[in-house]
């Protein structure tokens, strides 16, 4: 079997967890740089890989593909000790993915994408809602790790990968994180996991707003 | 063992997707309603089931609870024909899971309840931006299911159920679905499957803006 391919962007949260899990698994693959600002997930080519035209896209050797960063961290995470075996243990870590990208992340990665590139003013009502939104989505998180080491429980998992992806640079958008020590606390335990690493990069000079061409624009 | 509890509101999509394969799969369970735009998605007795605050909530038999109605389809589906044993396939499910709730629902679903609640007037700005969300995202699905059945191809599966929800009364959101003519073949598809049933309720007088009070506030 020949290494999968990982279609990445370097300064995608998303991208960052889907790399982020396969050190962590020690699985070589091969990286497909794509500029999202440069319009490279514009192409017709880009389409053949993923019609949503989002990263990351894992491709496997025999050429299948999966967008959607939560279902590559499931996929590349059944059977080892990132993904709990117990059915009930499992569904919860669903219910952390499916939290992070439909609650969490437009409040955290989405309003720190849109102020560091200049699509949004700290001071305009759609920051402000944000803003809001990801103080009280932190608040609940904050309450769910009072008690807890990780996400499930005692254990590491891909949901603690998930939720790290943003998270862990949520102050670059502003929100006040020191009103968060359990979130703290959980961020410098999953940064002294075995094969932790960060490459994540700040966004490049064209993500700017005007700057590029890309599906958000 | 006794059946499970599902919180539950009539009128909510995310809801009826669980009801419909709780339908289908042959599993009775208690229904325990929560009137959401009556505060009781406020109380600190609801926040004891589910800190966040939303609907559905699954409770097993042992007490124990999910929230995430994609998490709850995944947990009721595991083992029956719903949800495909190959893990590649699985793992292709929750990919359509994580792409209805981050991507699909807002500018399908969310837009639907807001213009229907009059939270939104139609020729708002946020409004015909969430119009021309829904136009692209349909297009998308449109495209994927041109020529397949089903989302993962010959099979009906939750992840039919969970794109089908809020798909099959956007066109209560305005969105142009015969546009979409594969889109509409599905739908009727969907509804053609065995156990089939349709329980979504309009949304009450107290959940226009204004009437009640709820987490939408």
């Amino acid at each position: 079997m020949s290494d999968p391919r990982l279609y990445d962007y370097a300064a995608s949260g998303n991208c960052y967890k889907v790399r982020l899990a396969l050190a962590q698994l020690g699985i070589g693959y091969e990286r497909v740089p794509v500029d999202i600002f440069a319009a490279e997930t514009l192409t017709p080519e880009f389409a053949s890989v993923n019609p949503a035209r989002s990263t990351p896209v894992l491709e496997l050797a025999d050429g299948r593909r999966l967008p959607e960063s939560g279902a590559i961290l499931v996929h590349l995470a059944r059977g080892t000790e990132l993904l709990p075996d117990d059915p009930f243990e499992q569904s919860q870590v669903l219910r952390w993915l499916l939290f992070e990208q439909s609650e969490l992340l437009p409040v955290t990665g989405g309003l720190r994408f849109r102020l560091v590139t200049g699509r949004l003013s700290p001071d305009s009502a759609p920051a402000q809602a944000r803003h809001a939104g990801g103080v009280q989505m932190l608040g609940l998180l904050d309450g769910h790790l009072h008690d807890r080491a990780f996400l499930l429980g005692d254990g590491y998992t891909i949901a603690d990968i998930a939720l790290y992806g943003y998270t862990h640079v949520a102050h670059e958008a502003g929100l006040p994180m020191d009103e968060f020590p359990a979130v703290q606390a959980w961020l410098e335990r999953v940064a002294q996991q075995p094969g932790y690493m960060n490459d994540l990069v700040p966004y490049p000079p064209n993500a700017r707003a005007g700057a590029g061409r890309s599906i958000y624009e």
